[in-house]
């Protein structure tokens, strides 16, 4: 008999990019391993160079990056670090995206657009990603855009705890801050016990049908306590917009939830500004104390990433994590 | 010097599966061509066997094939068709799908699913497609399911001219059938020249949470002719409850429009009693004399297939021909 | 050290499209596990869907699906299962066809037409099958189609006992059906212990060449009890002639032994009235009640296959199983 | 208007390997090109270099490679010119091939085999061939190894036409040299207006199964003139005995036709002395003048295979070069 | 007869990212053509949008983006431009890169890197390029990073005329800053009409193996006015080193010559302060006016740029444009 | 439950092509385990055949090959074999290439040249080779020119440690024998501890820019023991005529050192006749006894593949072999 036999191993190791080392370092405690140490560093003309300082070979690559600001950068260096270890014989590389890049470019909205979305997917495979880790894409079809196995956590329940835990006893509706979200919301109304449902419909005058003209509540919401929700708030015009409509409307408060922070460019302003009682998202993507303010509310994914990487190394199941929903 | 050279020539060349050859035919008048012959039959163990009549060597081919019932027969069909095409030289292949099959299955609903959609772009690319066209995909997410060209056409022009010639002067609404849908009346609200939008709300129980209890309006529709849309009428439920409970809620009258009329088991039934002064689909599906009630208008999408196929073949624009919107 | 390692375990999975379930059944039971559940059925307009109600992370996937009646439709279902396991991370695919459909379009026979069973092969890896397991291809060459491992089995040794068990002490003759399969019929000969062989010849009048004027029995056979081997036995039409022509030549018995029931259309009353002794077919392809008739014997391939699945997954050898031919 | 228009040409050009320039030329003649010129030679340690002198960009290139001794060399040098025009840009790349190597091998045989022959249409295709022209192949099957278009030309005509001059008053009879290829045979009786037809049976003992004892004529050959067919002619070895024993058996006189003139080891020894009055192969392999030998006739494919690719060029039709048989 | 035949047109159409719209304005006049007019901004979270404002079905796509900083942002921009491209049915797609980014990582310098300049390539071909067009890469073997044609064009000869122009009086040499770059300073020494050649050899001492201890000049420079050679200056660092190092060896001047001018960080101001007389490099990459120094010389590389589009584009020859040599 | 769990094991097997069983046999010693028994032959036309004797299902299968002449030989028998291993359910397949065939080809030197050592890769990849384990490439980005791990060994510390054994007390120079190698040749010179740097130039008449009129010595070699470094030696011309010019500038001694020791044509007696002290080489390459002459030495690279084997089928550390430089 020619070969010589043993009995295989398998290990797991953490890397993270340098988009969000915060999370990368909660979700690291929580599985109880430490980051597997690298060089990362830019170039002076802006080329990023990575080196992993430990042997990967064989092992169950996760490699951590939300697609955070400036979000080209970091989605390079997380397709240059699956090269590295494609290249440095790990077994199996799962790129972990807390906040999936480009998701909002999930079609041609008109002719000769590109499928930003698409292509990140296929950019990841190319570098050699065998699967994705993810939370709460902006449309589930985007799972359907990578060819592979997905694992698509669902934050809500991080978030939905959060608003039992402190509006239970209120008069509630939920709402949705455009016609595209009402189908979620709806889960999110099912989700608080069959609360009543509404949305924000932007009208349009006939005689000029490009311009927005009024933010119409479409739905009952007089009187009572209104989450409003999203998967992610960027800007947060539509969603500062849709809470002052609101309570023109006679909500008697708004509370706002999303997965994702972005809070780009004026959003801070507009949200502390808007009225709303509580803005609730997560730590899918880095927020820095200079975008922290007082009605903001951060609560953390890393237990419910490490969790799934637990599973998705022991081969257990993540769709049970979520009642069979992911 | 080595070459012998000459100028190149092209040409179009329609095929059409077994599925809904009078569209084939009406698309075939309009271009001006004939449809390629071609033997096609099943062996008595069901497969299928196909080969053509004509050499196909170096032709632009257009495939057409509808996902009608038996739908995994057809699409089956077209499979071969394109496999053929491929090992007999033609130089460019274009699946030209009026109804795309498994479109609801665009993501995974709940864990363990497939993704029917994205398989069936895989198939069509594997077999040798080089381009798909394809009219009102259930979700505009499948355009990136394909990793090539997607000519996608809107039927939404047909039906809103007709919509407009027949009910201009009636006090509208635009209605989405259930939450998911909203976005796409939003659309046509506006397209419509920003009448006012309602949805069906499928609100449960506290206690029965996987039960719907009440099919309730969100939105004003009393005293309005309800134009419900939406992109497919299958089994007809859920657009047959819509209906009854917009004239519940007091709407004078509801139409409904959709692109494809699946019209599958009790839909004619229902559709037919349900109130609807009128349903108006397209013929993207075959629908037969015995599916054909009074209050059916059916119309036909083969002059835009015809236009589109045209542009293609020319090098022209599709996008042009919906205002920028393809 | 930054990894957490732990021992690797495996897990064998039974999967079972809805065309056969019978002989799932049976595999299943000689395996010792219980076929994994699962929700399949068709929607009203005939599209297929599938769920697993397990979790199948990490497991070695066995999708059983033999491609009988409706076969188009059975071959859809098992893809649509190999991409559900493909995205819930199953870690190894195989898809398992007793019979391969379309394995008769192996090759162009005339310019113009698909090669289809090449198709089927490409088909089963892009829905992500990693290998084939499969029994008595109508032709050798199909394994080729497959860009991976094949596991081919062979019911010949299963037909074969039957055969020496029956018919021992008789005066034998090995024959085929038509010039094609005379190959394969030398190969039952010799393992029939170096018997005569025989073949039927269509002979073609000059004058009418495409029209076959007599089945002519090339080789000597009066007097003997002729084996009349084939891989699959679809009308019947074929086969039966030969009986007819062979009995009208003085062979004392005519029996026929096929892999393949097929059975379709007039075969049953074909084979019935043929004059054949025995007719005998495994069981790759169900053959429900009303296909049965007095001559028929059905043989189960149900040990070959769980006998076969067991040593892939245990890493043993296939070949083994074969003395080294497979 | 952004674009700068023009009306594109197409240009034919001809490549060829040093494997048998003799036919390439004869090709070149009847296209009316010349073949393009290149460099092509060893470096000392056999590796090849390829290098065109004339700019090819754009091009419809055909390269043709007859994969003759020393085999492995001829094969790869067709692949590294064909990566040569991947890389200069030309436009579509056919490997004419008339004699496919490694053919035979177009199964595993026995378990832990390569499929060679489709290990040569995957290399041909990885190094950029689109398609592939070939003569006869060992068996039809191989034309489904390669994803794309293969022109199968048929020598059969050229042979046929050659046998009907010749031999046409005499009593034929059609033989294969062996079970496997009664199937071809059975064609060629057809072909030559449906005269008889035989195969050689290679006859084993029961008590020493692995040994052929007898080559035995099944079918009847008596008096006959038979024409024994095959694809290729190797060592000669079947087709010497398969002489011998139509001879013995009462044959008039044996005519050998094959398409492919391997003629390796002591091939040319058996045939000239096996006692066949005419051993008929076509030129897809060179025969160089110490291969040559009273018996032998030598006809050329070189306008069969320019009258095929000048139909590829202008998009014409290879079919109808076959009465619609490739 | 079936088809409608037609003669094709091909177009050109210019694409230009935002990365260096100076040089695409340079080669759209030397092409006569005007940019495709498109709308390309980013959203406020840095996430890049682009669309085309005329169809560009068919056309003949040059999409020209060079990697300057921030580069991560330019490279992803020129994916997305390929990737609508492709989904519009542009016919052919070629990236123009004149300056290839991530060039320096072509080999992993110790265990666990990238090679970035890989991964580089494989987005480009993922995205949709067919082609790729860039000038004087790091070193010559990144062609082979791309599966299809690279154009390969060298500035090298617009250099020289100009050094031809200014120092042909005096008495050269030709030196390499490093061992790494000997090679291509040989080849400069023979342009230049066979000056003497020198390169910097970084000496380390024995004891302390990683630090350099000194600069040597390998090879006579003394009273010669000598050419220093590089494909890119990045930080300026190794070139200013050598010039002094040259200068101190008697070196009578130093003219420094490389296409890309990187121009990083300090490098404006050790390449003004150290002690070269000209300092010449190409518009490969922007160089603003903050950048610009009196000894600085820009040459232009659009007329050559715009030369070779025009002769993949007529299917002219590119390696013609540099006598064979590309 | 469904599911049959088990523990899974993993077995190295080694395989040996043709080419240089003395080092396949040399790795097993090493190894402890035995090669994998085959049946590998040439038919009578040159086609390779190849079956392996035991099971081969699931191993991690190493499969060495050194490309000596005949090179496409034994290429060509590397890719069968792998197919071989593919199709019988070899879990992963390394590709052992002591000599990596065409790496001298690694660029277009000019227009219209193939990239062999790409096309090498690709044809490796295609046949089924997961990974490639080289040593010492001609240059390093041949490992991008794989998707996939090279393992790449460097030979080099086999060679110092020789070198240091035998030249420690004299007065050294490293030399690299012509520009393009002067990279490599300064490593060396840090490796042997800071030691002088040469190399030899070239020079061409301004008049006859073709021709090389004189090989320079640049660098200062008087009076020193020169070690002459190189990847490979073919036919030994550069390299024996860089020793007679370093003789002739006043070396005091020269010692030549090449990992591959291709040794074609007239290599031995240039080699034995140009005046060097030793010639040093590994066994990467079969080195017969009539290559053998009385100044060279050949060490034997079977401990460095050995321990790598190992470590790649133990998930260890190839980099840490190399002191991380691999």
């Amino acid at each position: 008999m020619s070969a010589v036999s043993s009995t295989p191993k398998k290990s797991l190791m953490l890397f993270s990019g340098r988009a969000h080392p915060e999370l990368a370092e909660e979700v690291a405690k929580e599985l109880d391993v430490t980051i597997t140490p690298q060089s990362a560093y830019d170039f002076a003309n802006g080329e990023i160079f990575v080196r992993f300082e430990e042997s990967v070979r064989g092992c169950d690559a996760f490699v951590l990056q939300s697609h955070t600001q400036p979000i080209n950068q970091w989605l390079m260096e997380q397709l240059i670090m699956i090269d590295a270890l494609k290249r440095a014989s790990a077994k199996r590389i799962t790129a972990v995206v807390p906040f999936y890049g480009y998701a909002r470019q999930d079609k041609k909205h008109r002719g000769r657009e590109p499928i930003s979305a698409r292509l990140v997917a296929d950019l990841l495979k190319t570098a050699g990603a065998h699967r994705i880790m993810t939370i709460d894409l902006h449309t589930d079809q985007i799972q359907g855009f990578f060819d592979g196995p997905v694992d698509h956590l669902l934050a809500n329940k991080v978030l939905a705890e959060h608003l039992r835990d402190a509006y239970s006893g209120e008069d509630l509706a939920v709402v949705a801050p455009d016609s595209g979200r009402v189908r979620v919301a709806e889960k999110w109304a099912d989700t608080m016990g069959g609360v009543p449902l509404a949305f924000i419909h932007k009208s349009r005058d006939k005689t000029r049908p490009n311009e927005v003209v009024a933010n119409r509540v479409v739905g009952d919401v007089e009187g009572r306590c209104c989450i409003l929700v999203d998967d992610m708030i960027d800007t947060g015009g539509t969603i500062a917009k849709a809470t002052e409509a609101l309570l023109k409307d006679g909500a008697s408060d708004v509370v706002i939830a999303a997965t994702h922070g972005v809070l780009s460019g004026p959003a801070i302003e507009r949200l502390s500004s808007c009225g709303a009682r509580e803005v609730i998202v997560t730590n899918t993507l880095p927020i820095p104390d200079e975008k922290r303010f007082p009605q903001l509310t951060v609560l953390s994914v890393a237990p419910l990433i490490a969790r799934a990487v637990r599973e998705v190394f022991e081969d257990g199941s993540v769709t049970n994590l979520f009642d069979g929903n992911a």
